[in-house]
């Protein structure tokens, strides 16, 4: 029970390093300082760096989920759920409490130039986010929410683009007007394969 | 000279580090090791940590200017040099022969939680940047080649979600089909306003 309380406040310290410092800004060592463990101590919980930033990808996987795509399982499928999910997921990390911005968008820019299991492991929880963005569009599309010709990868890279777009906006640029941005961005797009904008969440 | 040169050699390495690991990754006993000086030599050109990013920024934007800015001058004013840039900026870092992505994206997330000189710098840089964007949109309405309607501002808002949208799907996701996704977001953006895509480079 200890060790799981344990385990559970390295998470924690450890999610908001990431957020605020990114990958190369958590290690075991530091992260052994900030919980007052020994190292020693910290390899019964990770045994390398490269299990320690799997183990953090993956909390910030599980808090946004928690805070993004739960809450929108109550929406009307299709592009109603989509805007819900959208809703939730610009600026996601503020609300979660966690100090900086999201772990995954700064992975993208961190991780790139790298080979290995990190990264594989980034790719993948990128990779699983796109297709339930994707999943959504293509609900609209058969529900006839947007035209049957919508592209639906294309929605998603674009989509993907406008959240980019809206995080440096915000926390780097810190203009004001980055959400009105962002919507108006979205409903173009949407609005481009025939969305009617009328039922925004 | 002999200083010159060995600042040259600096800038140039430090760049390379800078491309491929991000600020996070370039430090000064680092370099001094990959270009075989001592760390007191290094202070010679770069008094502190601070210094010597100002001075890698700088050196990304000269070979950033050299490489996507000055090749476009020669382009019709408004939309075909704004697609002319559009065409150097997507890619430019590989283009430029740096070994890793573009140092501008990276910073976006890298610095966002920070405060300090060398954000205030890339803030600059990259308010730059966004400004010669507006200009050429500007000049793009002016000559009537988008409606009077267009908001600039919101067109270099989706142009900068585009271009980071497509640097992860270059760089982080590998996607062969990233550039033509690019120039559909593009042309779709610009022709929002009634641009005509046949002047495309």
């Amino acid at each position: 029970m200890k060790s799981q309380r344990t385990r559970a406040r390295l998470l924690e310290a450890g999610l908001h390093s990431l957020s605020a410092a990114g990958l190369p800004g958590v290690t075991v060592g530091r992260l052994a300082d900030a919980v007052g463990l020994s190292k020693s101590g910290m390899f019964a919980h990770f045994g390398s760096k490269t299990c320690l930033e799997i183990a953090l990808l993956d909390e910030a996987a599980r808090v946004a989920t928690e805070h993004v795509v739960e809450p929108v399982q109550a929406w009307p499928e299709g592009l109603p759920r989509l805007r819900a999910l959208l809703t939730n997921w610009l600026g996601w990390s503020t609300r979660a409490g966690l100090p900086g911005g999201c772990p995954f968008a700064a992975a993208l820019f961190e991780l790139d130039d790298l080979e290995g299991e990190v990264r594989d492991h980034a790719a993948a929880l990128e990779l699983h986010w796109r297709n339930l963005l994707r999943s959504l569009v293509v609900r609209g599309i058969e529900l006839e929410q947007v035209r049957p010709d919508a592209d639906a990868d294309q929605i998603v890279w674009e989509l993907c683009g406008i959240y980019l777009s809206h995080h440096a906006s915000v926390r780097f640029q810190r203009d004001p007007a980055a959400d009105d941005r962002a919507w108006a961005a979205i409903e173009a797009l949407l609005g481009r394969y025939g969305a009617d904008a009328s039922n925004s969440p």
